[in-house]
């Protein structure tokens, strides 16, 4: 469900790092060679090249692009070239010391943490404190005010079971809870954060699908209409990733190009995170939901380098 | 600081297996040869052992170490035989299971959590779905009430930095909002949670110093004064394992032979999960505790292989 494109014979990554070091000699900088080729390579393989660049030129990969691009497209490219969990910890850090904590700046947390495997979220949290001496919780606790502290600490704290199990009498009765929780407007009961926090995704689901037929309605609509307004979108972030993860990245796109100017950090992350894990089926919930192409909203709000190398992504050919 | 001694020269792992299947076979089982072999070998060479048996003779080397031993000799040599993650697993899926959840039960939850490293405590979470289907996180939920319930899911839920990392400002602040938790005997107030369960061992260590230098006691005997009987006891244990685990396994092998009868089940935890740790500290901390050896108390209360075995981690020549 990748969009990402990688060629059928793939360079060794030697050879790869000669012509990123040539597209970075000389006058200017040959953006397209950096674009054809880290654009064209899975995460393995990016691990390779980083590898092997600073094996044959003693100095880190990430470093050079930084200094040969700039902006939007810098931005992106350094985005993509990290290790992922390396990278998800620099966002969850960006968002955590953002001025703002909203649920926008703060829904990234909630990717990591429902829209990741549970072993990636200990990668994540494992790089956080590699990267900035301290733990993700510490920072949660420091910059995250109530009641989205308790949620975001139960998400990023939990090590979910990660198979298949999923008992229907637990959905049925987990269902139950969080419809007393949304009808008596107590969101943050305990027992709605440890649900939603420790069940596997498989169990959720059910109890997801077990509620919609009960009740008559998706849960997240049912929670749009009730409890503090900041903690039901962080909530319909958690549902969405969990039951969807596509049309929350579909949305996060969609709100990234509405409106007046561009919100570049946000496409840049949703195209950058999920090119590799199921951006096809995100481009398919956009035109469903928003009864238009997400290539053509991409082509339409940004332009140059940055353009090229999001449709590169995006699996285009440039 | 451990007491486990490993041979200068150690057989290979395929001469230990075909000494320790000669040891299964024929009329009884040669108890000594697995004491000999299994109780002078460390985690890594345990673990070689455990992968080539199986290779060589297609059975589990635990399988067989079941159906060939009995008793608590049984259950001490099958509990150093896991792998660590594994045994701390299991140990933890028993306490929960236990029909008594009082802070003797659950310590074993605290040390895993609060005595051993923070990589390790991903391990065991990690081998304890594998093991049951359901995360240690859930089966806590289902298993024990408040307010244990909350400080057992922020202890095996956090991820602590694992670097010396200490700022002083943090200790004092934190050590004074520890005071007026216990001055005002709200002890499962969420800071109180966040600050045990979250900052680094060092950065507590530093904290309990301070709260020891400005307020004339160590921090444990305060909260021994104050609050709900069966959560004071479970900090104890918290502030013992990540200040002086010495002092804490000292005092679980005291407790497991104090009175009548024996604590098997205790006595052969502390010894096997810190014989390869800090075994020779719990002796020195418990000759000064207790004005008598440990060693000496174990004899008194064991018998038979199991008294040789226990004796063997212990590091003496049997």
């Amino acid at each position: 469900m990748a969009t990402l494109k990688v060629p059928e014979v793939v360079p060794s990554p030697t050879e790869d790092c000669e012509r990123l070091r040539k597209a970075f000699q000389g006058l200017g900088t040959d953006e397209k060679a950096i674009i054809w080729i880290l654009g064209h390579r899975n995460a393995s393989q990016r691990k390779k090249i980083r590898d092997t660049y600073q094996q044959l030129y003693n100095e880190f990969l990430i470093d050079r692009l930084h200094s040969e691009l700039s902006g939007d497209f810098r931005n992106a490219v350094i985005l993509w070239t990290y290790e992922p969990p390396e990278r998800d910890a620099k966002l969850a850090r960006n968002a955590l010391k953002a001025r703002s904590k909203g649920t926008k700046q703060l829904e990234v947390l909630v990717e990591i943490a429902c829209a990741s495997s549970p072993h990636h979220l200990m990668s994540v949290r494992h790089a956080y404190f590699l990267l900035f001496d301290c733990s993700l919780e510490e920072d949660i606790v420091s910059s995250v005010s109530q009641p989205l502290r308790k949620f975001l600490l139960g998400l990023v704290g939990s090590y979910r079971y990660d198979n298949e199990a999923v008992d229907l009498e637990v959905a049925s009765s987990e269902a139950e809870t969080l419809h007393e929780a949304i009808k008596t407007k107590k969101l943050d009961h305990d027992h709605v954060v440890w649900i939603l926090c420790m069940r596997n995704f498989f169990q959720l689901r059910s109890t997801f699908a077990y509620y919609r037929e009960t009740y008559g309605n998706p849960i997240e609509e049912d929670i749009m209409k009730c409890g503090n307004s900041v903690l039901r979108s962080l909530l319909k972030v958690v549902i969405w990733c969990i039951n969807s993860p596509e049309k929350h990245f579909a949305k996060v796109v969609r709100d990234s190009i509405a409106g007046l100017g561009t919100d570049e950090d946000s496409l840049t992350r949703a195209i950058v995170t999920r090119a590799e894990i199921d951006m096809l089926k995100v481009r398919t919930e956009y035109a469903y939901m928003y009864k238009s192409k997400l290539d053509d909203a991409v082509i339409g709000d940004t332009s140059g380098d940055y353009k090229k190398f999001l449709m590169t992504l995006l699996g285009a050919r440039m």
